[in-house]
């Protein structure tokens, strides 16, 4: 069912009647929700309009590199307000009580989305919502330049995990190949994006690498990130970020279970499995669930007991479906 | 200058013309010459040709899932003998007695290309040798199916560090696009090309964090890899692949040095920068050269003396450059 009522034609009428766009993205924003808001807001300045970007939380410093170009000349009382990268309301974060009812025009990719604006465009078969936005622009003309190609292009790498992910379609492949066009650093993009790590993501991942425990003949690899020795190394939520897929990526490890303690003695359980562990199933035994390859659960418990009620459940994966280990 | 003496057409006669064909791959394989050779075997052998490939070394068992559905059917003993992603006949490793001056053709993407062969194709703007495998076969209008397009991903994709290093091109990404839609799984096969790790170097990972030492104010990390210590983690010298540039992927550094020990008290340098520090300046002073962004050396020193005199050099780097540390 296409309940999207603005087609990209439409789009482009909403842009020639309006002069004060204030674009909306998605709070702990992404590269893909300030790459769409930024792209978006340039091209509009660039085509006589006046825009600005707006967002609940600061924005990571490591982004600067687009976001930074872009001032905010819409300076009405009553903007035209656009939202991007945001399926739920709730995402705006503190700015939901403000913008909730006012949004004209939503722009997105989630398949989530709850259809929330005055004019809904959902095209849930882009990896990222920056192909949403690329494919407006081009559509309807408007235009481009190096900076713009820039954030779409972050916005595209960050949500494809660099066009690993299987979100990643020959589309996206044919927006980036059209991006480089515009002479952008993709290198420096990307090594920005994914290979700088904080002194205290470096320690949590050696912290990882000390303390994972392997089971049932290397099939199994469980590490458990306990609050107090995780407070002293320093670390935010951000270091926690893609920490639960290190146990999954050692050689022979099918499943890989992250317990990070987060009030004393409550463990969150992430559960990353390779066929034929189903990662779902063995949360659901734990009272959690989730997907085939990614779960979770939340375990009150001593470490101890905690680890051997996860041990107990793959166990009986291993031995319900006759799992040869 | 171009040197090649044979265009994509002259390769179409040259197919048409010859029956058993034998591609040869460059030693030590790696995804992009197996690529390229698998691919090209695959499609001439669909085209109605007899074909194989051979390597002087094993094939890793990581490429098999390209490479195992592909039968040497060439069973001559004058094949028709072509080499791909071979800029040297070095590389032919144990091969190259037997097979350096009998190299009808050869297509390859290096820039330091010998031209060895009889006829010689080289395209050096191809980020990898496996877009212009792909190049020649769509011109010719030769067979390309699901396993052809998976190994040319899969040359295109670890050539390019996912799409990631700076010789990823816009004709890079194209090429992806159309191969994504012969309904190739790019999320499997960069899981196991980028992600899975083995145990011995994720251990080699862990003695690297554990070892990192900052110098200058946090812009330099070093860490020394001790022969007798790597060798006890059960190192092999595949393990030791990109661990170099785990110095640099740290907030803050701009100069990371690896100090791997190959014999007693002689150590290997690898020297990773970001501007304004340049590793060519930093490694010349310790007798050895390279790039801007990635250099290297040798010293004979122990390993204290070692890291004093990278130490010296990075200090005549940040007084000759001004650079604020």
């Amino acid at each position: 069912m296409n309940r999207n009522n603005i087609d990209i034609k439409g789009i482009g009428e909403f842009f020639k009647n309006n002069n004060d766009f204030l674009i909306l993205t998605h709070k702990s924003p992404d590269g893909d929700t300030l790459g769409s808001a930024y792209a978006l807001c340039e091209s509009l300045q660039l085509y006589g309009k006046r825009a600005g970007v707006i967002c609940s939380d600061e924005i990571p410093k490591k982004f600067y590199y687009f976001t930074e170009k872009i001032i905010n000349n819409c300076n009405t009382e009553n903007p035209t307000v656009i939202s991007v990268d945001i399926a739920d309301t709730k995402l705006m974060g503190s700015l939901k009580e403000k913008y909730e009812n006012k949004v004209m025009l939503s722009v997105d990719h989630h398949v989530t989305n709850l259809y929330f604006a005055k004019y809904n465009y959902v095209n849930a078969f882009s990896g990222a919502n920056c192909e949403n936005i690329y494919e407006i622009l081009v559509n309807l003309g408007m235009p481009i330049n190096k900076n713009i190609a820039e954030a779409l292009y972050t916005g595209i790498s960050t949500d494809t995990g660099c066009f690993r992910y299987s979100n990643t379609t020959s589309k996206t492949h044919l927006i980036a190949a059209n991006l480089m066009d515009y002479g952008i650093n993709n290198s420096e993009i990307d090594r920005i994006m994914f290979e700088t790590k904080t002194k205290s993501k470096i320690a949590l991942e050696k912290y990882v690498l000390d303390n994972l425990k392997f089971y049932f003949n290397g099939n199994a690899a469980i590490v458990v990130l306990e609050k107090e020795q995780t407070e002293a190394l320093g670390c935010s939520d951000d270091d926690f970020d893609g920490i639960s897929s290190i146990t999954r990526c050692i050689e022979g490890v099918k499943v890989g279970i992250t317990l990070r303690e987060k009030e004393n003695n409550v463990f969150k359980g992430s559960v990353r499995t390779y066929e034929p562990f189903d990662a779902s199933d063995i949360c659901k035994r734990l009272s959690g669930g989730g997907h085939a390859r990614a779960a979770g659960c939340e375990i009150t418990a001593k470490k101890e007991d905690a680890v051997k009620k996860v041990l107990n459940s793959i166990e009986i994966e291993i031995s319900e479906k006759n799992i040869k280990i």
